[in-house]
């Protein structure tokens, strides 16, 4: 089972993802397979008098005469978990950069790698294995630490507390990735210790929590990381129980809120390999955007809050089934046509259901250019929290009561549409370039996969350009996780990328409270 | 405090070692300075938004950018020690093989290191400034692992019998190398914390009884090391305490009875470099010989037992006061000038004693050509346990009885120079060579810096070569273990030695048990 030189693998597409099916990324990526963890079987014969060469004596001299790898380390360890004399047979090695990491009896050892995008919300695996490439598995839960605060800012908040607090968080997160490993492998048939190695994309707050890092100087001005760089753990150390030696790759960050998330959407997307004008956005909670121009990239990150996740909306839920995703309002919006997530009868709005609604409140007059809902509307009501769009009547939902979409609901689209259209105009000017230079938009994430681009378009929060230049990628993110699991090539972009990206914080410009303003209204009718 | 180059270091001469003095090497070896850890001070500016930069980027872009180091790795808990947060002032840093291992405030990072031959009976340390290669302390212990067993043999059989018994053997030696480190940071006012690497020289078994390595293959045929390659392991994995992610770095072996000691031996005395044909013998319970000639380098083991060290001789003792170390007889061996150490009065007799007071039978006759004590000469009687010769009358003594040289004595001793000279004549015959053809003997050890050399070549221990043509080196093997802590180039060349010398085993040799049985006799008169 000497290793193969490098082949070319196809990014398998995503795959069921929670409840939830992640959009195939359109154009899978070809990633060179040279994965970090290689196995090589070696024939071994008795030792002997004639032959006095124990069982690692034997592989030394096959890896380093055979395969050329010379200052290989080994530990006592796994040294002293078989006999060293050798019988008949062969023994199978795992090597990682120069170490000999496992070893099982002959065709035992086929090695797997986890790739992990810890996200605030979702924490997505997806398990490979090193030698194909194929996907084995894949799968999402909810990121643990979501029971000591919802977003990211509180969850450094918590831990700004105590010691113990930190600990907390890192233990959540850890064990969160370690369920899923267990589910993913359970999935695959297959066991903990085949899994050799983890790659782990996370937002910088994820990653430092996860690695339990200083954070005081990244909840508070001036938010730096305490470290950028990608930083190797092992994986046992993370609370992840795979291989005994297995690592943990954890991909480097361009700034405080500029992770290494950002870093694996630009590598899985290709976006630093374009030669055309590309804008790239993975939009969340916090959106980070990508302007590649040139071989010039420029990256910032914008606070625009959860109401894209449905989350801080009057009748927000998750993308779950019974959730409304797609509205469409006719007759000046007095009629309104619904899809939901299943089919099921109405429950509630998903992010990508009330961006519909507020972009169709825009596009039949609905609301002003301040996003006012105008009082007069038929639909229009004022309660008890102020004035209120109805969508649903009670009879027609499943829940018994009205849907409605509230003025506050509407303040909190435009606030999010205003960061994001504000950072994308920042990007712009700082690369000095108008809106219609952009060739291509590349949206990522899981709400970025679900939104209506005409929508976006329509109030603003993505550029006014013909929607052929669109792409809607999916988990670009995991998509740029698995490539650095199956490629150290990736992996050393990924770190050339981290250092290469110009961060634009947007905050310290001058002008940008003026274009964030600006950035809230909604485009004329 | 950027390092500078490579520089040339003078290996320091020995120092007091216990209770012993070792002998200086006659030609203290150059070594290019280039220690695996080596500590950088980083300039930091103060974090802040105008320079975003934490301590670990701000030492991350010096070590780049500045030292042109790339691919570092830097562990977590190192982090996790200071705040991330630069204030004004430095930091210093240690790195080895681009892991970032320690970090102090400005000016309190100056690596040290300790070199350790881990010998059978005896554990030599030598306490070292990495920087400026600098001998700070010196001393030895006993193997703490006697307790468990006087030689190597019973040793490897007490570990043999269960898994307990390995981890004591592990534990007392680890223990020994900690107590001697503590000793020696103590000695040079220094802390444990500042010693960022450990190199260690050992026996074969005496390296795999401390890693706690298989040894059912060493300790029986067909006597193979489970690993003979360089090890390296966390220091604290010994039971080691220095700083906290100190390495410990294990010499290469060549065999089951030829250990990294003697790699140590053949690079601390130069013999792998010489032009000409070098016998060197490192003297002890197992004598280890190598013969160097044209670039070759060919090595065997000879089971010599522990008469040189004074251990199985009637009235045998240590080398400390009051211990004969040399002997002179007159007259047919009718009167006896002696030597003892501190010049106290005679208590018993060391290894030199006893090769110098056999070595003056042979000389005047007291034994025949088989060692056997002559009955009629006026200082042997015949006691209880067989003939014996009168050394010291009773009232010369500090102990109040006879000291006796028995025919015991004479045959142990003649069995030891049996077993190393039969060890020569077979090196000689697998290259092809006289005795005539060895151009110098590097005599290395305790033992074998303090014997007298007429002696060891009267009986034959030695060649009969001219005097000029011997060098007594000391440690030899201290001294390359020396070496390899100072330079990442000199284990590399142990790591080639331990590959390129060829080992001979002497019982596979049809024709050794003659040659064993004609060297056990001693020259004519």
């Amino acid at each position: 089972m000497k290793p193969q030189g490098p082949a070319q693998v196809e990014l398998p597409p995503e795959t069921l993802t929670g409840n939830q099916k992640l959009q195939v990324d359109g154009d899978a990526r070809a990633v060179l397979r040279q994965p970090a963890v290689r196995a090589y079987s070696i024939a071994l014969r008795p030792t002997s008098l004639e032959n006095p060469r124990s069982v690692w004596e034997q592989v030394s001299d096959h890896l380093t005469q055979a395969e050329g790898l010379h200052h290989l380390t080994l530990d006592p360890e796994l040294v002293r978990e078989r006999p060293a004399r050798a019988e008949t047979g062969s023994i199978d090695v795992a090597i990682r950069a120069g170490r000999i990491m496992d070893a099982r009896s002959e065709g035992r050892l086929r090695p797997l790698g986890l790739a992990v995008d810890l996200g605030t919300t979702k924490v997505a695996g997806f398990l490979m294995d090193l030698e194909s490439g194929e996907l084995l598995a894949a799968d999402g839960i909810m990121n643990p630490q979501i029971a000591y605060g919802e977003d990211l800012m509180s969850r450094l908040a918590h831990a700004l507390g105590e010691e113990k607090a930190r600990a907390r968080l890192s233990d959540a997160a850890g064990e969160g990735i370690d369920r899923l490993l267990g589910t993913l492998v359970h999935a695959a048939g297959r066991e903990r210790e085949d899994v050799q190695e983890v790659v782990i994309a996370g937002n910088t707050a994820m990653h430092h929590l996860l690695l339990r890092l200083p954070i005081e100087q990244l909840a508070r001005a001036p938010y730096v990381p305490a470290v950028r760089d990608a930083l190797e753990v092992p994986a046992a150390s993370l609370g992840i129980r795979a291989a005994s030696r297995a690592s943990a790759y954890l991909l480097p960050s361009v700034a405080g809120f500029v992770g290494g998330d950002h870093v694996a959407m630009i590598l899985g997307a290709a976006i630093h390999e374009a030669g055309d004008t590309v804008l790239g956005l993975d939009i969340g909670t916090n959106t980070e955007i990508v302007l590649a121009r040139g071989g010039r990239l420029i990256s910032c990150s914008c606070a625009s809050g959860p109401a894209f996740e449905g989350a801080h909306i009057y009748q927000g839920m998750r993308a779950v089934g019974g959730a409304i995703s797609r509205v469409r309002l006719g007759s000046g919006g007095e009629t309104v046509e619904l899809e939901t997530i299943g089919g099921q009868p109405p429950r509630g709005l998903c992010g990508s259901g009330v961006l519909d609604a507020v972009a169709e409140f825009v596009r039949q007059g609905v609301v002003n250019e301040r996003g006012m809902l105008r009082p007069e509307h038929p639909r229009v009501r004022r309660g008890d929290g102020g004035a209120a769009f109805l969508l649903v009547p009670a009879e027609q939902t499943d829940v018994g009561h009205d849907l409605l979409v509230t003025q506050k609901d509407v303040s909190e689209i435009q606030l999010a549409k205003g960061a994001v259209a504000s950072g994308v105009e920042m990007l712009l000017r700082a690369a000095g370039l108008a809106a219609e230079e952009i060739d291509r938009i590349v949206v990522a994430g899981a709400f970025g996969t679900h939104l209506g681009l005409e929508s976006a378009v329509r109030i603003g929060l993505l550029p006014d350009l013909p929607l052929e230049r669109f792409r809607q990628v999916g988990n670009a993110a995991g998509a740029g996780a698995r490539m650095a699991l199956l490629s150290v090539k990736e992996r050393a972009t990924a770190e050339q990328l981290a250092r290469r990206v110009e961060y634009l914080e947007l905050t310290a410009k001058p002008e940008f409270s003026g274009v964030f303003a600006r950035a809230m209204r909604f485009p004329n009718k």
